[in-house]
């Protein structure tokens, strides 16, 4: 199982003074590819929190290898790395133009109810689609 | 009407790679001051979304003069422009730790239901908090 | 003289609790439209501030009309206002998939030494690009 | 080694349409603290980079335990883990006004030439401070 993003473009807003990418946004981008897969299976993540379901990060970890400069443009590529039970464990690899890595990551996601704030099972359709 | 923030340090996360703040963390300061002076006369914004009321921002301008870098302290004057009826119109002006103006700008935000997506009237108590 | 991006998705963590894009990022998205143009001209901004011209925004206005949400598409419209002197004023509109009109806009930059923080003349390159 | 930043207030920018801070601007609170003690130990980070010595995240881990909301405040607690070589490693804790452990997280920080972009020794004015 295993997903790869549209090229994107390094925005300027998100270099910082060290003239690179800030080391904050790489979550962001992790977000924006799991979220494009999600898209691209036929799954809205809009719909699911409008039906109850959130999917928070529990927990995250990133290793930086070589920074994005502004104009840069790199893939995310996403790996869910078991079958989804109470929390969602995906990895991540962003490459730049040149094929170099640039970050290695992954993040765990769990399901939550936004009114009793308590954890919930995977969505079955989810399941499915992930099977 | 004015009110004045309390010293905030410029954090690096803000800056880019021209070295200095990214012009769009003005308008989060300028939301922050605005927000810190309804606490300040014990209004919580926070419980007026609770119970229905947005205020979000319909127009905004915003003048530069020189810029904020990594570390610098600065101090956001807020005023209101006149009694809220529709819409409330605050200024601002930046200033930083050497007295010098980095900034002056002006919002104007309605009251909106966030169920029927339809503008409300300013409320009474915040009328009565500006009067 | 007039520019239109590729769509752009809206990021999820461009959202904020009102449950639509804050609105400091349409100053991010205006940037990202200038910059774009500039780059389908030939122009790399990178390399010009390798050269040591930097381009700061001196003023901006933004008027908010309808929001953007999760997942929406948008395009950004950049035109330029005047032939380029010491400053060049950018106007923008963004319009969402169902050809809403999302934000109007403009920008006023300027051209800075880095070294000598002292305003530039518009570069010749850049004048005859735009004439 | 420890240290315990001043009352943070979570700004409105910071929350996404969750309802809560979005998960990347941990990383920047993280950042924020240890610039904070850099600071509190009459070490300026900005001088730093001026005299060619950047401090590059090169990974990071987050786990997060419940969420900040937009108007809570809470404290940065971090620790330095060894004496610092090559790389330097911090923890953190985030806790609210309530004293509810948020997150916890580490980062590990390199010192990079920005001309050469090659490794450096952790420099000397720092060792002493943090031994």
């Amino acid at each position: 199982m295993k997903y790869k993003t549209e090229k994107i473009t390094v925005r300027y807003s998100e270099t910082d003074q060290m003239q690179f990418v800030h080391h904050s946004n790489y979550l962001k981008y992790f977000e924006l590819a799991r979220l494009e897969w999600l898209t691209s299976m036929g799954v809205s993540y809009a719909e699911m929190e409008q039906q109850g379901i959130l999917m928070p990060v529990v927990s995250a970890s990133l290793a930086y290898k070589t920074p994005l400069y502004y104009g840069d443009e790199f893939e995310v590529i996403v790996m869910l790395k078991n079958l989804p039970k109470a929390t969602l464990e995906f990895e991540y690899v962003i490459v730049n133009q040149k094929d170099e890595v640039i970050c290695k990551g992954s993040t765990v996601l769990a399901f939550l109810s936004p009114n009793t704030k308590r954890p919930l099972r995977c969505p079955k359709f989810l399941l499915e689609k992930f099977s």
